[in-house]
């Protein structure tokens, strides 16, 4: 529920207006999913011209490449789609703010997400919404089609299913795993974070960071961030229980409901602080929220008590935490948010995509930390000389960065010995400019002849 | 192994040659796979212009879809891709004429028949080659990426196994489930005979049907040609072991193994013949060989038993049992192959993407025997009027037939109260002629722009 009647009356028209203008959005994607029917469809990628051109691509002639796979299974990566086509896996137990809606009802993310990775990464992702019962049957869902396709992306799976499936599936497979709610979104506020540490001054293992909220985005963030350098010692994370600490009286639970959480609650927060986000505050130089979609769950005057030059994610959507204004009158420098109409969209579009794109490009046995980890330092340094308190991430339209995180992901895969292919930086960044460019312009030749129809032309706007 | 030391030096040659093209055909279907690395790609399909498009087609405005569904499931069909879009699904047991090769080697196969699904029906069909040992690993496969599906066509999947597959999944799924070297041939088969039985004024109920091998193509069209009026008494069904009686020895074997085959055992042959082809064929009709590719298994002197006017299907690929010159000298009037270069080529692919457009296009939520048969029926009506000895059967190029089938699918699921949306024969005619008529249109503007490179570009021919 929205605790908008606590707050004062100007920013409960915020929240009114913000309402409306999601309200209307959602009418448009109703209106527009009807009409369009989906967002991705399968189209040929050879040549037919005769009739005779079926026995070059299907039978008799196929048989001597399905022969050729079998005598070398790698080959299945020169010979087949499957180094560019990736699963969108979930369960459906997590979707955006609905909770678990089930499989069925989130498709239309699904096919969002596939529109994303094609647009945005040249990826051929299909959309995989599963019945899957308990982290098994993920598990197991899997490990049968890892044969059809060169990635995983799982979604919207709920916590803390989600890293057990994750952890299993990318241990058993070979080929890369990515839970997008964890890796992407802790990858994209890495790099906004390694940005604003540059234009404060600040160095990554001197900074305290106050996590707020404790799920599967904000624990991956605490342990992405612990892996690139912040020190763990300092670290604050705040669940809906108050300050995660070693002796927190609900320790025995999370050890056995949420291992993940208990690691980090027994490395974290060495002072000991309790109680809520009044009592560790005080001289934090970074907050990253992550909990629920209420602008005022973090207050001015919790912002008061950071440090100068503090740096705020509020990451909620489609509203945060605390308003960008708000946030900067009580005294931070650099504001971000999960929204494209404020400054600093931390998003994990500029992720994912680039990060597949890499791994595919480089045909990566896995995706590890170490490549998430890089590829934030890639999009961090991809605006390295232009950055200000308003621009410390790129956004989804500097299309030049995906390649560039591409090439640095698939330089990781291969110095990793991950990877069953290997290139030079240039050849890696070309390659993923070229496939990406290339999506784009099919993409905008059916556009500019209308086969796929202008929103204009079905009525739209 | 090819038995061509016991034929005549003439055949001998004919089947060098054969040989020979096969062996050219494979290299070239080798050398285009590393060249085009994959068959199908995604597309948008819907229009991308601003990157506030993105709010409409993913987070927030998607949510308001994904409740949509939440509250009504059918509307899944109506609001995102899963009306138009299928799984190719495989164990790689079964593939082509190459055995149990596993997963990863059918997928070129299973990308081959994803190309022809697009191309000829505008099926969004997706490979899917999975890791499964058993019968249940393949059944709850199917049974967890229902979600994801309009359909499933199961395909290269080993006999006994596949019939057991294709019912449990039928009875437990409400998308079309649909085993192609199963129905795909029976029906294209019964197109055939239905305007052969025209040419030469039979009675299909009068007709003795002699079928020649007695894998998963032979008993589906056993099964389907008596439902579609063929007497089963007169019935000869012929395996390696010889003619399948109801007192075989091997029948309890048969009992347990295979329930599909020893039904037809006790419903056909009624005059218990027993012994091999000899002993059977005296005065047949019809005879139908879908056994192994080695011509000369079936004889001239076979064919000469037959009744005046005999219609010969040898349908072994890429080499029929009996060369077509062959069974006319014999006789036979009507000869029919699996392949392009003779004349009556019976061709699954005649029937496999309009049965799917038909039933996607109503929402059926089963592909029945019945819908498979007035499939056969609509196409071997689409040439009622022209058919004579060399075309009893039309050719893939012979677009105009697709929505014919289709539509005449989809009346049936509506007539069996199967669809989940009713229309008249017009509109689904004209919805699958457009939708069919679309995706070679978007396929063709991709070609002439070099988005798809022609073969000559490539180094090809």
């Amino acid at each position: 529920m929205m605790q908008s009647n606590t707050l004062p009356l100007k920013e409960q028209c915020v929240i009114m207006s913000e309402e409306e203008d999601s309200k209307k959005l959602g009418e448009l994607s109703l209106k527009y999913a009807s009409s369009f029917k989906g967002k991705i469809h399968t189209l040929p990628k050879v040549p037919i011209t005769k009739l005779s051109d079926f026995a070059i691509w299907y039978t008799p002639g196929i048989a001597r490449v399905s022969k050729e796979i079998e005598k070398d299974k790698d080959t299945v990566f020169t010979l087949t789609g499957r180094w560019n086509t990736i699963a969108i896996l979930t369960d459906g137990s997590r979707v955006l703010g609905l909770g678990n809606i089930g499989p069925l009802a989130s498709t239309p993310v699904m096919e969002g997400k596939a529109l994303i990775f094609k647009y945005l990464g040249g990826v051929d992702a299909i959309p995989l919404p599963v019945v899957a019962h308990t982290k098994d049957d993920l598990v197991n869902i899997g490990k049968a089609i890892e044969p059809a396709f060169g990635g995983i992306n799982l979604e919207d799976i709920e916590s803390p299913k989600c890293f057990e499936v994750l952890k299993d599936l990318s241990n058993n497979l070979n080929i890369p795993v990515w839970h997008d709610d964890q890796l992407g979104t802790a990858s994209a506020s890495l790099a906004a974070f390694i940005n604003a540490t540059r234009l404060t001054g600040r160095k990554i293992n001197e900074t305290k960071v106050v996590l707020f909220g404790a799920g599967a985005a904000n624990l991956a963030t605490a342990k992405m961030f612990i892996k690139a350098g912040v020190n763990a010692k300092y670290m604050i994370i705040i669940d809906s229980k108050g300050i995660l600490n070693a002796e927190r009286e609900d320790m025995d639970h999370i050890m056995l409901t949420n291992p993940e959480k208990y690691k980090l609650a027994l490395e974290t927060n060495k002072e000991h602080c309790t109680g809520d986000i009044n009592n560790c505050i005080d001289g934090a130089d970074v907050l990253i929220s992550a909990s629920k979609p209420v602008p005022g769950l973090i207050k001015k005057k919790d912002i008061q008590k950071m440090n100068k030059e503090a740096i705020v994610f509020a990451l909620a959507n489609p509203l945060p935490e605390i308003w960008p204004k708000d946030a900067k009158e009580a005294g931070a420098k650099i504001v971000g948010t999960g929204r494209s109409d404020f400054p600093n969209q931390i998003n994990n579009s500029l992720i994912f995509p680039a990060v597949f794109r890499g791994a595919l490009d480089a045909r990566s046995r896995k995706i590890n930390m170490e490549m998430a980890i890089e590829a934030a330092f890639a999009l961090a340094d991809s605006i390295k000389d232009k950055i200000n308190v308003d621009y410390i991430i790129p956004n989804m339209t500097d299309h030049e960065v995906f390649p560039m995180i591409a090439a640095r992901v698939a330089m990781k895969s291969v110095e990793m010995g991950m990877a069953r292919r290997t290139a030079t930086y240039n050849q890696f960044y070309d390659e993923a400019k070229s496939i990406i460019e290339d999506s784009r312009k099919e993409f905008n030749l059916l556009l500019s002849n209308h086969l796929i129809k202008g929103l204009n032309e079905i009525g739209g706007v």
